[in-house]
Parts: C-alpha cells; structure tokens; sequence
C-alpha cells in the first residue's frame, strides 16, 4: 500500500493505474476509521481494481467552535486498517495541500442544504461540496463510496456530481450500527459508556418511525412526537432535530408518502450525533 | 467533423480519441463565431490532436433585461467556420440537456467576480462558472483555451480550476481586434456603423492607459480621467466603468505597479462592450 502526501503523487499512481485498464473506486474520509469506513473500503474493494482512501480532516467543513481541533487524527492506526482492507493507496494530504492562499472557489448546492443538518451548521455543506469537489477532481475515480449514515451528505453529494456532470458514479452504503443500535461514528469517541447507552434511544426512536408508518399512521407530527418521546427519556441528550423529510428533495413531509427519511440529532455531552433511517411507504 | 447533441455522445467521442493517446483540446463558445473564436480554435488545434468546440448560449450567465433571447445563434454558418478551423467535434446540447429541474447546484469564485463586470451583472460570474464547471466536466479536456478579451472571465476561470483541482491547462490566448482597434465580439453585430466607428475609442483609452504609463504616471486617477476624457468623446457611449486593477486580483490599484489590467465596460445603443488590456510596469 502506498502512502501519497502530495495531489501530484496520488495523481501518478492513479494514472498508472488507470493506465493498466484499471477500475478506480475512492472512499474519501477524514480517518478516525471504524466499521462504517471499513464497510465503504469493502464495498469499494468489490466494485474496482484499485482503492483509493483519502485521508483528511477538512478544515472547511467544520464551524466555529465545532471540534475540527480536537477531532481524532489517528494516522498509524487508520493506515493499518486501510493495508489490511486491501487499500491501494491512502491519500494524506496536509491542510496547506488542499488549500493554498489563494482559494476562493465554492461549490454550493442549494436547497438540499438549508434543511436538517444545514440548519444548524452554516457553511458545513459548502465545506463538504467544495473539499469533495477537489477530492474527486484529484483521485478521479470512477466509482466513489459514501456512508448512508451522512445521509444529507450523500444526498448533496449525489446531487452535485450530477449536476456538474462529473464523470463517476456514487454509491451510497448501509449504515454500520452497534449492537444496540447506535450507528457506528468517529465522534462516539467522544461519549462515556452511560452517554452511549443513552444514545441508543436515537436508533429506538428511528425505528418507532418505521413500525407506525408499517401500522399505517402518516401523520408526520404523531410520528415525530412518539419518536422525541423516547428520546427525551435519555436525560444527557439534547435534541436538535427529529425530522421527516423526503429522501430526494430532503424537503419536510406533512404525510409520510413515498420514500421517506426520518433524520435525528442530537448533543450528548461533547458530541453532536446524527442518525437516520430511509421508510419506504410504497405509496406515492 | 462530427456535431454532438448529447452529453453521451460528445464523451463517446471524446473518450475514443483520448484511446488513440490523443490531446484533446476544446474551446467553449455562445457560437456566434468570428475571427476571435477562430484564433482560439487555430491555438487549439496547434497545442492538441483533437479539438472539440462547444456551442452553448448558456441561459445562466445572462440576467433578466439581457440579450439571452436575441443573442445571435447562426448555427449553420458556426458549423462551417468550425470544420474549415480543423475542428473534429462541435457539442451543440440544448438547454435541457445541460440543466435538468433538479439543478441546484453553483460554482461560486468569490472576490475575483465582485469587481469590474461582476458589479453590474449579478450572478453572471455564478452562470459562467457553474457550464463551465460542467462543460469541462463533459468534454474532460487537457487544455481548454479562452480569450483575454473577456479577461475577468479568463481569471476568474483559471482561479476556479485550480482551486477546484480540475486536471486540465488552461490557456488565455490574446484579443483579436478590427482594424480600428475594436475588440471582435458577437456584440459588435448590435451596432450600427456609426456607433462601431464610436466604439474605436474604448481601444484608444486603453491605448492612453499604455502611453502614460510608459511616460511615467503611476496614479491610476489621472490615467482613468484621461480614458474617460477620450470616451465621453464618443456621444452614443454611456461608460459603465474604466478601471485599473491588479491583473490577478482584480483588486483596484491607486498607483500602476506590477502588472495591472486596465478595463473599460460601455453601453452602445443596445450593446454592452468590454475591452481591456494588460500592462507590464515592471515593477514591483
């Protein structure tokens, strides 16, 4: 497995690649990687030739306040799993690598990024679009594996590839859980054990969703009020959001009808967690 | 020479000659053809092996009140400048093909497109960045070319791919002009004789621009009084700005240093002209 630092240095080994007929599959991340990530490398170990992870905590992406400092940045470790999973090439640029002075360029997806997580993390998606704008720019893959659990993201990721006709496909993977539920992620690190029993409530609530819509309630607001129910008996959590939304426009839904996603997020303690779960209604 | 209606089939033919090891080289154009595309056409068929021009009057560069609808489109004629320059494929798509209803998604270059024309043509820059964003995308050149005449677009376009990472040179090549100085245009059809004999001055001004700062000026106010003094000789002329800026940053300069880029925007009867061109003081 190589180890490129450099955009030109991942740029080589990518062309050589293609250059043996390969087929090229990416999974940007930034590290802290855990089952969910390793699920993505699997996925992308069988639908290509070749494997590109990134590597990098992008500045960008994170507010004021928000924990782009403290996020968990470790490198020998991630690298080990990466060699493990059958990764070609681990791209691990630095900050001033992806960025230089001079950057002034955005890409910005409207609408799908004014609802859910949008709301409260001004600039978090345009940080997201334009790092995997460049991201995809650079590896030019032709197939690139995101997590369901970021389910805005991939939706707004989907939608920008389309509309700026990049030439790759994306495809978005199962989100990985706990045994009790909770979606595996880099932030639940950052929860004592009593923090993460309280936040399996979040997966509870997702499928108190999926089991009224199955007993035929449509009503958005029941739902969601059955739902913040069980959460709010976790005492660390704080809601931010329980919202039930349509999966492609990701627009609020008075009446669950179609494919639906119902999307939650929470703070406990230091972490913001997010979670969500797509309920196709066969309705339309 | 082929002519492609589809975003499928320019990449078929694209990508079959990029198979053969060739460079591929495009132009993108609103049509309207004349001597200025052609040099463009002329470097890219120099600097590559096959070369494809775009015909596209993109809807999103144009703001209400201007001449998206009335801008020329002489298809036929555009073709058959196209194939006597040497061009191998023209991608003509319609509207539709390039924005679907679900576009949502913006190129966004800030500061380099909130001086000169930017100020009075809110989101043109937004427009030209996101097709060319897209059309770059498509046609995945090696090098595209592009004209100094539209030189703020030029800037603003190199600054775009390479803070956006897009593999591919981009070369600005120099502004064609009539024998009187005028910049070529597809605008200049709009006027009649008498105002194109009016438009003369704005390449007199900049001329002016040159001849005092060889001559040792280096206040850009008493150089821009003296080019405004030359237009307003002109009485069909309305001036929308003269300006004096740095030639990368676009950014105002009080005093001529380094290399600046002076830049005159007129109205004439029903035509909006731009010009410009770059100084060297060689200085620092």
């Amino acid at each position: 497995m190589e180890v490129a630092k450099t955009i030109e240095s991942v740029r080589a080994v990518v062309k050589a690649a293609r250059g043996d007929g390969k087929r090229i599959g990416f999974v940007p991340t930034m590290g802290a990687l855990h089952i969910g990530h390793i699920s993505l490398i699997e996925a992308a170990v069988k639908n290509s030739d070749f494997v590109v992870v990134s590597i990098f905590v992008n500045p960008t992406q994170f507010g004021p306040g928000e924990d782009y400092k403290k996020y968990p940045r470790p490198l020998e470790a991630d690298l080990e799993i990466c060699e493990k999973a059958g990764v070609d090439v681990v791209f691990n640029p630095t900050p001033e690598q992806m960025y230089t002075a001079e950057n002034v360029t955005w890409v910005n997806v409207d609408k799908l990024t004014e609802t859910l997580c949008g709301r409260s993390r001004p600039g978090h998606f345009r940080g997201v679009t334009t790092v995997c704008a460049k991201l995809l720019n650079i590896v030019a893959p032709d197939v690139a594996f995101f997590g369901q659990k970021d389910a805005q993201q991939a939706v707004v990721i989907k939608r920008m590839v389309a509309d700026l006709n990049m030439p790759m496909e994306i495809v978005v993977c199962p989100t990985i859980r706990e045994s009790d539920g909770l979606a595996v992620s880099s932030r639940n690190k950052y929860l004592t054990e009593e923090q993460k029993k309280d936040a399996a409530c979040i997966y509870k609530s997702l499928q108190k969703c999926r089991e009224m819509s199955k007993a035929g309630t449509t009503e958005s607001e029941t739902i969601i009020a059955e739902m913040r129910k069980i959460l709010s008996q976790a005492t660390s959590m704080e809601i931010e959001y329980v919202s039930i939304v349509d999966a492609e426009s990701l627009q609020n839904l008075d009446k669950i009808v179609g494919k639906v996603l119902a999307a939650v997020a929470v703070r406990i303690g230091p972490a913001r967690l997010i979670d969500n779960i797509v309920v196709d209604t066969g309705k339309q």
